[in-house]
């Protein structure tokens, strides 16, 4: 708030003085913490290792390769627990540990959606994380097409009783992926909106940004309770294809999804540590999550995030000497379906000191600005970062972060300042929870781009004492 | 061969000749046929007409929507037919019939596949047209992986026995598909080669151009007699997956294939005509082939097909006076599993005044050359189509057309001229035979393109009395 208030006094004084001065005097530049030459030589290898290494591009290929879909709570979870132990060990990372959790277990076994008239015609769906199933044997109704939830909310239960609700609405294609948050809406909301209209199920058109006949998986655990509306993801080209026929004229559809539903399955986090050489009690947390969801192979989301991390973490531990403060990779369990693992995480940790915490989650795309969550007195830091990471081609963002699912609950409940490092999504949900989620779609350059932006993040966030946390 | 020696003669001469008189006195053009002012008026109004015309978007949608997939013999196939006969009605053609004709019906009613060791996976493939089912439950064996056929071929029985033999070649990307002839020796050559050597499965990468996650289908039928090892293609991440595995140690995999066959199911050929004015028994044959594979929706194979050559007849079937000869529309049945249809209008039509033919059956690309398989004495001919054409785009090809599927037994039983209006294929393989094939993947405008050029070849074939068979 007291930037923004700075920020509109400098404006006043750009209008009320005369033009000319303010080009021939414009304002000091906002401090920046200092770098150390030692340190910008540090930075400087690590930078051009980083830009060598196919660490990360080995890391990610294992899991996928060894391991494969990973979904919450599941048997290849649990392998991917063991997979990620074992590759730390590998690592020479230390205080490596799983820490257990339990999670309500939800997956699809069947899956299916045709219309059965006017034409009969097979669609490719894929049901939302959490929806029950259909009655045995399917259910089979009318559908009345919305083009958004706008319209479905507007929509009277005469209109909407006895039918399967079908939301047309598209997402737009966005370099950081902000078409994510208005699109995504839908998958959570369509269900109940569906149900107290007296719908029979709801189906939606893919969030995504592709053309290719996949539909896109993704939770829709935020429903309110009591909702028990079966929900389904329409690839695109069959959305296309129903709300043609609906044009058309009445169109019915069978919908029939199977569940496998079980509280108390089993998962983790996985963590492991560079413990600090002077000041061991304060954490640098960098985070990815292990699982995935099942269709795909869970290289992009979110084998990439837990390559890039340990990659990173990787060429600080091979410092000859180890940063002041303790670095801790969290490679958390059970993300997709109600992030679990942050959750857990939070619960165990959150009187610890958490210096600075930062998330991989968003693929491999190229890193292309940085972003800070810091209190005023502690930005000249961000703007060392930001001078830092500029080599690398990042620019310089606001005070804006977020910092990502698995450390927003840490982050809620003691306050740590995060960091974005904010990749370029402009095709991550092309292949965001679809089949098409493999090795092949990450490029390996901007693979090790990304470690080389993670790397100079976490030395100057490990080896300095600067105090993110600082309120003045 | 005429050709080929006035060629060779052409280049002597330039060679042996001053350099400077070769440029100045270039030998004369090559005869052109003549096309008169009222021709040329009528290909300007028609080509202008095809360039604002949605008709072809409007029936490949129709088809897409209304009937979908339409795997040879099948319901589905049953009903494109009504649908074609419907469709050339409301666009008044004449003598509009289905010849029937029945052929083996295939259909894969399970095709899963997974990695069980060392890791578990599942694959996503496309079991091969033709392919038995595996035993009861499936197979499961080690895979043994070759880069090519030849690999295959040098391979000896002791070390393929007992093994799901893999072929993990590339197919190359070409303007003009022809990448896939060497691509697809695999489809129908991996199954005999490997049960020569005891094998007990046959798993090859997709014929297909796009990185996706889907598998290919396509059929094997040309299979030699006693070949009975079921055969499948993996999508090309499962193709690199099991690569990978293979790579890093021994793989197993769990195949499990089950397929419907029977003898007899019913096809037909669709066909419709504009009667010719004066010499009706001269017939132009247009052909595009009505049955698809049925993991997409056969939108560009070959719904577009259809949609292009009957928009084209269209055009010709609104002048105010038709065309001295008869336009043949053939909508084959039968296409993908063996050719039934183009077999069947063989056997049937083989004694008839075949002027010249030609297919619709490489998606909706803009038609960027046009070529021809006609007579020495019929050239002038094909010059006098080309620059019709060259207004459109269209360059001057060669004389080595090849018709297409449907026609190839008509040419064979015939001799009956051929044209091919090529259209870019870069990208048709990315889609063929894939869930991918779907109406978003066809261009409106390449569509209209299309259009134009048939319409243009139509009409001067079907208004001249050019006889491309002359023999001199």
């Amino acid at each position: 708030m007291r930037g923004f208030i700075l920020a509109l006094a400098t404006i006043a004084f750009a209008s009320s003085a005369s033009a000319q001065n303010a080009i021939l005097a414009p304002p000091a530049p906002p401090p920046v913490a200092p770098i150390t030459a030692e340190q910008q030589r540090t930075i400087d290898r690590l930078q051009a290792a980083a830009l060598e290494s196919d660490l990360a591009w080995q890391i990610v290929e294992d899991l996928v390769t060894e391991v494969g879909p990973r979904m919450a709570g599941s048997e290849q979870e649990a392998r991917a627990r063991d997979w990620a132990v074992s590759m730390l060990r590998e690592q020479r990372f230390t205080n490596i540990r799983v820490e257990p959790f339990t999670l309500p277990y939800w997956d699809a076994t069947r899956e299916e959606a045709s219309i059965v008239s006017p034409s009969q015609q097979s669609m490719v769906i894929a049901a939302l994380g959490g929806s029950p199933a259909t009655p045995e044997g399917g259910l089979e109704a009318e559908v009345i097409r919305f083009a958004n939830l706008l319209e479905l909310e507007a929509a009277t239960p005469a209109q909407v009783r006895g039918r399967i609700v079908f939301i047309d609405e598209r997402m737009q294609r966005m370099q950081d992926g902000s078409g994510y948050g208005a699109a995504v809406a839908k998958r959570s909301r369509c269900a109940p909106l569906a149900q107290e209209r007296g719908a029979v199920a709801c189906l939606i058109r893919s969030v995504g940004t592709d053309p290719h006949r996949f539909a896109h998986q993704g939770g829709a655990s935020r429903q309110a309770a009591g909702v028990s509306l079966p929900a389904a993801a329409l690839s695109p080209a069959d959305a296309d294809l129903l709300a043609r026929s609906v044009t058309r004229g009445a169109t019915r559809v069978r919908l029939n999804i199977e569940v496998d539903m079980r509280e108390n399955a089993e998962s983790g986090n996985v963590i492991a540590e560079i413990r600090g050489r002077t000041n061991p009690e304060e954490i640098v947390l960098i985070a990815a999550h292990l699982d995935s969801w099942d269709s795909g192979q869970g290289a992009i989301d979110d084998g990439a995030g837990v390559a890039i991390i340990t990659a990173a973490a990787r060429l600080i531990r091979d410092l000859p000497r180890r940063p002041r403060r303790t670095i801790r990779i969290l490679l958390a369990g059970a993300e997709e379906n109600g992030v679990h693992g942050g959750a857990a995480y939070a619960r165990d940790h959150a009187n610890e000191a958490h210096i600075v915490a930062a998330e991989s989650d968003f693929g491999a795309g190229r890193i292309y600005s940085f972003r800070s969550r810091f209190s005023e007195p502690a930005l000249p830091y961000a703007r060392a970062f930001s001078r830092a990471l500029a080599p690398l081609g990042v620019l310089a963002g606001d005070n804006t972060a977020g910092g990502g699912a698995d450390i927003s609950a840490i982050r809620q409940a003691s306050g740590v300042p995060l960091v974005d490092l904010r990749q370029d999504g402009t095709d991550y949900f092309d292949y965001h929870h679809t089949p098409d989620d493999t090795l092949d779609k990450i490029d390996p350059e901007a693979l090790r781009q990304n470690v080389a932006a993670w790397v100079t993040f976490l030395y100057l966030a490990a080896d300095t004492d600067w105090d993110f946390r600082a309120t003045e």
